[in-house]
């Protein structure tokens, strides 16, 4: 099928994802060989791509031997075991300064067990985070690469060839060793849930709400995207809004199930942040907001057993549409501030020494949460590389404060009204917290204290340590 | 020291909840054997309590030869890795069908696989949930035993000899087999969590909402307890309330650092839920307000940066203290629907057959979240085991209708004063999508199929399964 030794990337697992970013690295003119453990996909492909400078064997190690050294081999394939028995397969066929790089994915853990395990044997290990879905691994994604420098240098010119163009360059960059790049791709589907449901909520309070139809929610979509609030998630809700059924003349959407699916990086997202002791409430409240989308059949029986408290009386329209783009915008800012809080919580922990900045960068096209404030975010973390938290970078801090009347007013709408709105509820409380100097938990402390002695500090004596009282004697 | 075989039962580890639980069983005339790691706890706990039924031996072969067969022998140590060490010297010295108890919090999961290893060496492993703290070992608290039914036998006079007793009884049952009394208690201790933020956000909406001193919080408290509210932790937030510093001359709930710790077993609730795809947001939001608690440091540096919208105008305290206590009994009712509804998970999962009603019962003496609330929720539970959740119950169902003006009231006024009520937010949100027939959902699953091809149900077509739109085409 080809001469060996001529291809310069290798790329295994030709499904969708796999395929189009093979079509994409090479029409940017690396010749790619392919493999897949279906041989029939791997005919199929070739043969629908003739002519270009693909190449493929049916045998892993005709495969191998096909690629230029160090070789680099991209994995797009499940998450999970068939990762480990890929690798499995290929270790005998490679060599010292190989590398392996893992497109999916995985939970973060993992890459760092698989790039411990073939460091020892002399070969790199790559986790990248790819985002951007079909469309994105076909003509720009957003990467997210974790591994050694060494091994980064040799991927370089790939990935900034195939990934989205910005003006600040292409979409990727070194994130940072071992399972940096599948921690930060993590995290990205984790502000992901957080923005989606951000704008569902929206869309509720827009339709049930103030009694809109999808064609004017799909209007006022259109003119967010206009300003600040651009972002691909909302223009894609505006033209998810457009679309009509052919069959009853009804806008899809309308049709469509409110059950909403999730294939796990939301929650892993939750689960390492408790495991760290991060507040991430706005990405938690997304993940049980689609748990309880899922729960359709309780929703139903349940609805006629909890009357709400019914629609509210008359409200200003177009002073709550303004409001509504504020209090979506400060929410969508603490969404990434408790992402970004997340990554840097695991840079310090695991000394990746992630660049949030860069991080902002890399996002700002080819991913799903590509959006015009990631412009802001990035300056912000130029500014200050290691804020305590991004709520309180000037530019932002000055923008919460000015929208929080808004903010405030359509959380208040919605639960008089009876709408649920819990990312944005969850992300105004975090906002809340964030800056309340004394909370009330002194209170839980002293219960503690009281029913399990744990003890306390003293805010008037801190030289005293942890101190206990006798507070049911008293 | 003693006899041989004559000790009922064998405790191991004399921390001070180890200690109280000896005491509290020899009281109640079952002759105790302990064993301590390090003897000087032994001699000094066995010199303390001379003339009464215990005995103890330095070596642990001595001590389990002092037991009655089958032998009895309750760990009190540390959760993790000491459980399976004791296991390990334990295991030469008994014989099939003796019982090893864990009394700790241990994850579920690790009680599972002890379990299911002494099963195959004919002995007998019960994982016990014990909730009261310091007072409640001592004097009664509330247990929740896993393991066989044969084993339960073996411990069950003993264990309604030493629980709380309450007008149904010893608040003692055997659970289920093998992690469900380990589960149960986590679970219960994430209620307890989301219950304690419940009156931690009570108190700060007394306190910087309204303008209230600790003794007049202590009031209310005290007001609620004499009704429906009333509770373990109602009780404890107004004694708390009362003590006063000696030296300021201060209430000392006022002098006590707002930083609230954890062990754990909140986080693992939060864990579990997540893996088995349960909702319970108001456990998660109080999680995460004890993380928030903990960051003081950034939080005084933020309360400059980051101004809120000032206290509100003139309130009317009476009304709001009202509206105050059906807000907090209508989200105390949602926080333990979402536990239950995490344990009837778990129980379908492992096929456990918790008996949710007998939950209720137990929980009803001598552990921290004990609760007047928890009459109707056994009744609840004993009209129908099998709900889809707590909050469909008749009687709950009638409750948090009638009291959601209320709830909405308080959250309102909070978020206008930028008080923040995560855990009552989330609760309330909680109510309001699960009785939501229709959520916007569809959006997102709209855009999931758009841009990921994750396909989509139809609710006009839901014989077609799922399908797949082109919807950037259109």
């Amino acid at each position: 099928m080809s001469d060996s030794q001529q291809f310069h990337i290798g790329l295994i697992g030709l499904g969708v994802m796999g395929r189009n970013l093979a079509l994409n690295m090479e029409e940017k003119g690396f010749p790619v060989a392919v493999w897949n453990r279906r041989s029939s996909s791997l005919n199929e492909f070739l043969q629908e791509n003739q002519g270009k400078q693909f190449g493929g064997h049916p045998e892993l190690s005709g495969f191998v031997a096909m690629l230029e050294r160090p070789r680099r081999i991209l994995l797009m394939i499940k998450a999970g075991d068939p990762v480990d028995q890929v690798i499995e397969q290929l270790l005998p066929l490679l060599e010292p300064g190989d590398i392996i790089m893992d497109g999916g994915n995985s939970w973060f853990e993992d890459t760092q067990r698989r790039e411990a395990r073939l460091r020892e044997l002399g070969l790199h290990y790559v986790g990248v985070g790819i985002s951007g879905g079909e469309e994105g691994a076909r003509h720009g994604p957003s990467m997210m690469p974790g591994g050694s420098a060494d091994s980064y240098a040799e991927v370089k010119s790939v990935f900034e060839a195939i990934t989205a163009q910005t003006e600040a360059g292409p979409c990727v960059t070194h994130v940072g060793p071992d399972g940096a790049g599948h921690f930060v791709k993590m995290v990205h589907n984790g502000i992901e849930y957080a923005d989606m449901q951000l704008l569902a909520e929206a869309y509720d309070l827009m339709a049930r709400g103030l009694g809109l139809q999808e064609q004017d929610i799909a209007e006022v979509f259109d003119q967010w995207n206009q300003g600040p609030m651009e972002s691909f998630l909302v223009e894609l809700s505006a033209q998810v809004m457009k679309v009509m059924d052919h069959e009853t003349g009804k806008p899809l959407v309308s049709l469509v199930m409110d059950k909403a699916g999730q294939k796990g990086t939301g929650r892993w997202t939750v689960q390492a942040a408790l495991e760290q002791g991060v507040a991430v409430p706005g990405i938690s409240a997304a993940v049980d907001a689609r748990v309880l989308s899922s729960m359709k059949q309780q929703r139903v029986a349940a609805a006629d057993l909890l009357k709400g408290p019914g629609t509210s009386a008359g409200v200003d329209h177009k002073a709550m549409l303004a409001d509504l783009h504020g209090a979506i915008y400060a929410s969508r800012i603490t969404a990434y501030a408790q992402g970004m809080a997340l990554i840097r919580s695991a840079s310090d922990r695991y000394q990746w020494s992630v660049d949030l900045a860069e991080t902002a960068r890399i996002w700002k096209g080819g991913c799903i949460i590509r959006a015009r404030l990631l412009d802001p975010i990035r300056a912000a973390f130029s500014n200050d590389p290691e804020p305590a938290n991004l709520m309180i970078d000037s530019e932002m801090s000055h923008q919460l404060q000015g929208l929080q009347g808004a903010w405030r007013r359509v959380t208040g709408f919605a639960l008089t009204a009876g709408i649920p709105l819990p990312v944005m509820g969850a992300c105004l409380n975090y906002f809340d917290s964030y800056r309340t100097e004394r909370l009330p938990q002194n209170l839980i402390q002293a219960q503690r204290d009281a029913f399990g002695a744990h003890t306390y500090e003293r805010t008037d004596h801190p030289e005293w340590g942890f101190v206990h009282s006798e507070w049911l004697d008293s």
